[in-house]
């Protein structure tokens, strides 16, 4: 409920993971609020309030939205609202620098969750980024290896004991040192069979998640008191599970020769009492009872085969499944890894157990490989779910089967449905660009879906038109025309974004008549005036008061204005402007004629012109065409094989 | 000397690593021949020639480039000479497939190589490739995962020892299982000066590299007798370090308690007889007289610290350094990576003799932390070398100290020269595109630095014309513009590639007047016709055949013209035009005038004229400002933070 309160009240940009409205950041998509200083504070209380109340959420996601408002903190300049900046800091303020920050901040939240640097910088790579240059790669690494150094010291610190639980598992660190896995050729067919139960496991947990999250948003939509009503049912409903179920499992008696209390009660201890006599555990309380972390350990741990029953692994997957799907919407910060991974975990053994005598694989191996068939099924990531699975249990001699796990799952998931970030980001309504571009965009030319009244600037523009223009439309860029006495004829000079606009009537430097000014016009203003604001931090229109006099002045375009700003012909083809828009990472893209008797600009183009709904909206008929049945019909084979190739 | 016949006789471009080529591939720069199946078999049948013979070079490399060809030759669908094609492979006549399947290859040539899938996927990515999209990281990442399972398999059915060495040390596998690796706060500044030193012999390495292959060209330029002569002599000087060194070294007496011969005589043991007498062994034949692998492994053991002398490695770690600088060069296939592995291990195993009693870190880490500092100092990649090691030791407890090691040297090394591969590709004169704008390149626009005349075409053009202008010319591609009658003002219609251009001569259907085609102008052609040529295998106009009565018929070149090509106009700047080139991976840009007055196309863009040499042939003066000093001086501290950030 405290998590609840406080990420419904301060900080709605809080809530859920975080990863999918990082994935937009780097995309492109600035969603407010999403990294200031109050955010960040929300989520760190937040998040360890949900995942200490037995919430069935992770801790993962959050840490790496975590890190990437840390990174875009000090990317900033620090917050100048609280008067924590630093000079040395400044040199971030434009985007390219902020969203490298950002990606690294990202890829420093996995490797401190995981203790998995190179899992964290790879996750940063295949999962969240949209743009990567090899010097983004290195900066990333150095980020992650100084998460780890860290993490190493503070560890070597702490061996005293004087820090609690910390270094001791508190953060995750499986050290399954089952020292020989052996696996042959005949293991193969039960490990393909885990992959592909696990990939539609994985999509369907995708596609219930989906179902959950719109009902919740419907609920949500009714006010906080509703949001709260929800979380604190969805908490009262996971505390019945963790209290009642146990009492279904029947008590075992321990094992002997254990270096373990068995039966124990309290916090720690793998072997439960609970209602049990004594020299008995209930196992199913064994992994209720525990934190995520200790319960995957011990699903991990190899040499443990006969530890748990079928009932109880069964009952315990099937309430990890729906708990994860149904925890996951709450208004609180709440991630997906942890929940994702331990019922894996429960699946992969479930597998072992009913494979019983047919496989020779050890139950822990399955647990792993059961992960990494979820995580490859929901989460849809190869490479990265394959390092950090590795690095958290310590063992590359698995690779080969984590690989092929994972690759199956995929394979058969991407069938289905796409991948949960994007379902979730296509969810929130942000317009997150993708990478390639619909088969039918080839049809269709950039006139086709240049829309809506153009409005430009002269190259000496009337200040009063200039206030009208930005007080009517929301536009964020302005192509500036010169025309006739300023050229022979009417010229695209360049593109001047709002933002600069801004600046320029704040600091009221106009001129009396319209004529090039005489002076050097940018001399009053510094660069740092024109950097780019904090996220969130915007000038308007509104705050800016001019007098009658001064909307009669003009001012001087020229000295501010983009004069290189990227253009394509009006009969280029969409998919390829697609292509120069999203790889160059554009805002504006202007469209100029094709034949030089018409205006110098035809229209411009923003993300929000490339999405599909915008282009469907606008020819319906494409809907019906084949290219459209080709993409999003139920022809799986094809898919299959492109994706293999 | 095998080696070097068949490379100099049959496939020059099998020499050397490959790797520079591929990388210069994936740029978008086709050197001849290089992935051709001569060059492939030579490479193959050559590198195990090169090793075999104790020459001082590395089979990493050469797998890498083994890989690339492989997938090559399979995204051409065979080879088409040897009648080995096939329909299915046909979908990769493109340029961006053919790319992605060689990236694909080169990661899996290091898989293979090192059996390291994760770092082999990495190793495309940060080392490789130029341009990277989320899906090409799957595919890389699932070719490995192929890789891993067959090797696995294989290695499972030579279990039984019908396979020779093979799965036993023959593959790099240092199974370097010292359980507990534990390192303290206090081992950290041996660490950090380990990397420091590293990063300088590293960057030193490259320097003398780059040096001798300076003189090795001159040399080999004289003619193929003077290539095998100096592989001769090298070969020759290599064998009389290696029988003549070991006399140096004094005779040790065998430790007690060993599970190994000792003194051992012949192929395997790592405790050498030598000349010594009964029960001691000579170390330093240990280290010569083993293959590099066993070499590795030996150096990367643990709980050796007292195998090995001072004065022998110090020896070693010499004749290393400088036999990896001198074998490079040679006319055979040849890696650079095994040797600075090597190199690197001998020079960690220094650092910790010397060391002494002021580290308890054991000298079997010394040895891997030592490699790590040297590939950091010399090749720059970092993560892809992280998990390479890791994977090879098989330790993942290491991973914070490798980083750290990583970043330390790779700073240093930056400060005083490029990687290893940049200085090859550029020894070689292969046009590599960075991926950055040089900061001079800000202050020109695209008109500075377009050159030479301008060939064009109309849209419906006179074949001699044609003929003509391919004759004389050795573009690629050529804009295409309608003039009067078929548009009211010149206008640009497209770009037409020469191949295209050869494809349509040689079918012959040329039209009688200068009119557009009434019927179906593309429909003599299938799609098929148009696919891009395997490497190397190029139309040339000279093989066409015309009559003088066809060399004055028309082609109507509208329906084969690309109607969307990418247009620039001539006052962007330089940088942001770079920016589209490289981003966009194009071949040509078309430059538009400013103003409408003037002819529709100012010029043509190529890879050539983005190149520094080109731009500052131009325009020298740019060598002399203070842009330039900034980027191209000693100011090692600026270079130093930028890269940090």
């Amino acid at each position: 409920m405290f998590a609840s309160v406080i990420t419904a009240y301060m900080a709605p940009a809080a809530a859920g993971s975080g990863i999918p409205e990082v994935k937009a950041y780097l995309n492109g998509v600035d969603a407010p609020g999403i990294f200031s200083l109050r955010t960040l504070v929300v989520k760190v209380v937040g998040c360890i309030a949900a995942v200490s109340s037995s919430l069935h959420v992770g801790k993962a996601g959050p840490m790496v939205h975590t890190g990437a408002c840390i990174a875009s903190i000090l990317g900033q300049g620090g917050s100048r609202k609280y008067h924590l900046t630093c000079k040395w800091l400044r040199y971030f303020k434009n985007d390219r620098d902020r969203r490298d920050l950002v990606t690294c901040g990202a890829g420093a939240g996995v490797a401190a969750a995981f203790r998995a640097p190179v899992g964290g910088v790879l996750f940063a790579l295949e999962s969240v980024s949209s743009w990567w240059r090899s010097a983004l790669l290195w900066r990333a690494f150095f980020t992650a290896a100084v998460v780890a150094v860290v993490l190493r010291a503070l560890i070597d610190i702490c061996k005293s004991g004087k820090c609690g639980l910390f270094g001791k598992g508190g953060l995750i660190m499986f050290d399954v040192t089952s020292d020989t896995v052996a696996y042959h050729l005949v293991d193969l067919p039960p490990v393909i069979l885990l992959g592909i139960i696990g990939g539609i496991l994985g999509s369907f947990y995708n596609f219930l998640l989906e179902k959950v999250l719109r009902i919740y948003n419907l609920i949500n939509e009714k006010g906080t008191g509703y949001k709260l009503l929800l979380a604190a049912t969805i908490s009262i409903f996971t505390s019945c599970c963790l209290f009642g179920l146990p009492w279904l499992a029947s008590c075992r008696s321990c094992p002997a020769d254990l270096s373990e209390d068995c039966p124990s009660i309290g916090r720690s201890g793998n072997f439960k009492k609970f209602q049990c006599p004594p020299d008995q555990y209930n196992d199913l309380a064994s992994l209720f009872f525990n934190t995520n972390d200790d319960t995957i350990r011990n699903l991990y741990s190899a040499g443990t085969d006969a530890v748990f029953q079928k009932s109880s692994i069964l009952l315990f997957f099937v309430t990890s499944y729906f708990l994860g799907i149904m925890s996951y919407g709450l208004v609180a910060p709440s991630g997906l890894f942890v929940p994702v991974i331990l019922t894996g975990a429960t699946y992969g053994r479930l597998v072992g157990i009913l494979m019983g005598k047919h496989s020779t694989l050890d139950h822990g191996l399955f647990a792993v490989l059961g992960s990494a068939s979820l995580l490859g099924g929901s989460m849809r990531m190869t490479v990265s779910v394959c390092v950090i699975l590795l690095e958290l249990t310590n063992n590359l001699l698995l690779l080969p089967l984590v690989m092929l796990v994972l690759l199956i799952s995929k394979t058969v998931a991407d069938t289905f449905n796409a991948n949960i970030y994007d379902l979730i980001v296509k969810l929130k309504g942000l317009p997150y660009l993708e990478a390639h571009a619909e088969p039918y965009m080839r049809q269709l030319t950039v006139s086709d879906v240049v829309t809506g009244p153009l409005q430009t600037f002269h190259g000496v523009e009337k200040v009063g038109n200039i206030v009208h223009v930005l007080k009517t439309t929301g536009h964020h860029g302005f192509p500036v025309i010169d025309e006739p006495p300023f050229s022979d004829s009417p010229v695209l000079f360049g593109l001047i974004l709002r933002a600069h606009l801004l600046v320029l009537l704040k600091k009221k430097e106009f001129l009396h008549t319209c004529a090039l000014s005489s002076f050097d016009a940018s001399k009053p203003f510094s660069a740092d005036d024109f950097a780019k604001r904090g996220s969130g931090k915007h000038d308007s229109i509104d705050d800016i008061e001019l007098t009658v006099e001064e909307m009669e002045m003009y001012i001087d375009l020229h000295p501010f204005t983009n004069t290189s700003p990227y253009t394509v012909v009006e009969t280029m083809s969409l998919a390829k402007a697609l292509i120069l828009f999203r790889e160059v990472g554009l805002r504006h893209l202007l469209v100029v004629p094709k034949s030089s008797s018409r205006a110098p600009v035809v229209g411009i183009l923003t993300r929000h012109d490339f999405m599909p709904e915008h282009i469907l909206g606008l020819h319906p008929f494409l809907l019906k065409s084949r290219w459209k049945r080709l993409r999003f019909g139920k022809s799986t084979i094809i898919k299959f094989f492109s994706s293999l190739c």
